[in-house]
């Protein structure tokens, strides 16, 4: 479901005085951009706001000072808004969360196509923005009020997050231009790229070496490349998948390659991230056909396999269909 | 010397027919977008220019499809733009062109504070800009006249070259605002990028995943990162160092890290080149010290010293200095 901006949802929203925020499971950068970007506005322009994350995020992200709640009674506040969640059981605390989208005082605002949550007024829903934190600048933004450099730089973290720094093919001359405001509202470039794209643990790096030199196969004349990670290498580096943001352009970013994959075997089965450079071959319906989701150029699926092996078999099958057509 | 851009040049280049474009020795992603876009936009507007390279561009380069000569006799010509040439032996085919600086039909296009080409009539040098593709793109964009995307294509690229893919410090909010508009005039992003940024040969990847598990050193509590290149590990990979941009981003991006540099033997020398993640601590003095030069983040030099023990002593002594202050 996609929809513009409603034409009264700025003034609507910023007629809360009390906001709880939150955003999704297992956030990423632009789930933190957007929701602490939306909190520290709301701040900015002396509005109380608290944003929810029920488990800590990803430890690069600790940088930018994030507080926030583990859970929190909406009784206590006018307002509640779910930043980059597509589904109601995405929402963190979402239980309980969901029961809230049928009220009045709820909005959804999100950039996922897939996006279902179906608020029961208030949806601004745009897949053609890079990010929820795009969509969240916009509002913030289109409302004239003041913008502190500590929104601005949240806001423009979750953007170049979600387009990989600029680099995605859902970097337009709009999503351009609002950054450029962004960096206009004192947005600082050095410290958030310090973070987010400058700031990998050496462990990491290393683990990633070793990655390098020993999983990495390719197929289908070499445009498709992937890499199983072995648990004992994680403990061996001491790195967590929690902190994978980027792993997967380890292999996206070698030359002729158009479909990148990793998979790592996970309690539930074995999690399969893919990753396309070319919108000829869009990944979302690999993904979709082994029951998972995700956006055309990058998607995910979770598959009930008993080896790796079985896995590279059905994903070979599948990626080199994609490739041939 | 910096100065703005003088009022009637857009006029007075464009009042030519028949254009002979330069750009420096060694020409990076930066001299290639300046020199193949400002081409590529006189070819637009129904003009003659030609590109002189004395040497191959590094290989990354050629798939943007580069048209040009190996040298050129300027009295074939109207007009000579050298674009990117902060000095006038930086010039490629310099001896000869350098004369040509005297001459009022000669443009010097430039972004380095420390240009001194001192051309007789045409200088715009503007040291705040990010790249010389930059200001290449606002001549074009400002003289309104049509820009092809292919165009638009070489001048973004450039500007992602020279500001690290809109990460370094030099990325502001017109320079956004300027790469929009060549998003705007259909500049292909996806396809830039993958040449750029996402077309690392496998051997580059390996080499760097050893040089990763095998060169890295740190030092000053972790805030200065360094690694030696050796020969032996370049052959081994088959992989030269003319294709190695980027190469000391895997210091860079290590979290904790200020100072990163990388040494390489050479003929004439160690060639270290240094980078700095933080305005406070700036290499362009470390590299001066050493009769070197650059930009304020981003410089190096080449030490006659007898083997890596001698500089890793020379430069650790100052930058444990610089890291101190």
């Amino acid at each position: 479901m996609t929809a513009p901006m409603p034409e009264n949802l700025v003034s609507a929203l910023l007629a809360g005085e009390k906001f709880l925020i939150f955003t999704h499971l297992r956030p990423d950068g632009d789930a933190i951009g957007s929701a602490f970007g939306m909190r520290s506005f709301l701040n900015d322009i002396g509005k109380k706001a608290d944003v929810v994350l029920p488990t800590d995020p990803p430890a690069r992200y600790l940088k930018f000072g994030l507080e926030c709640l583990r859970s929190a009674d909406p009784a206590n506040y006018d307002t509640v808004i779910a930043l980059d969640c597509a589904t109601r059981d995405r929402i963190a605390d979402g239980g309980a969360m969901a029961l809230l989208t049928s009220e009045e005082r709820f909005f959804n605002l999100d950039h996922h196509f897939t996006n279902n949550v179906q608020a029961s007024v208030w949806n601004y829903v745009d897949s053609k923005a890079s990010s929820a934190s795009e969509i969240a600048a916009k509002i913030a933004l289109s409302s004239g009020r003041k913008m502190s450099p500590h929104t601005a730089r949240f806001f423009l973290a979750g953007m170049m997050t979600d387009t990989g720094g600029f680099k995605f093919s859902n970097t337009t001359g709009d999503v351009l231009r609002t950054a450029a405001l962004l960096l206009d509202h004192g947005a600082n470039l050095e410290e958030l790229v310090n973070i987010l794209f400058f700031s990998k643990p050496e462990n990491q790096l290393r683990f990633e070496s070793e990655l390098i030199s020993k999983q990495i196969r390719r197929n289908c004349s070499g445009r498709f490349a992937y890499a199983f990670i072995p648990q004992e290498m994680l403990d061996k580096y001491d790195f967590s998948l929690k902190e994978d943001e980027g792993l997967i352009d380890l292999l996206r970013e070698i030359d002729g390659v158009v479909i990148a994959m990793l998979v790592h075997r996970q309690s539930d089965g074995f999690k399969v991230s893919l990753r396309s450079k070319d919108p000829r071959y869009p990944v979302a319906p690999v993904a979709a056909a082994f029951g998972g989701g995700g956006h055309l150029m990058a998607a995910g699926a979770t598959l009930k396999c008993d080896s790796f092996e079985e896995v590279e078999k059905l994903l070979l099958e599948k990626i080199a269909k994609v490739l041939e057509d």
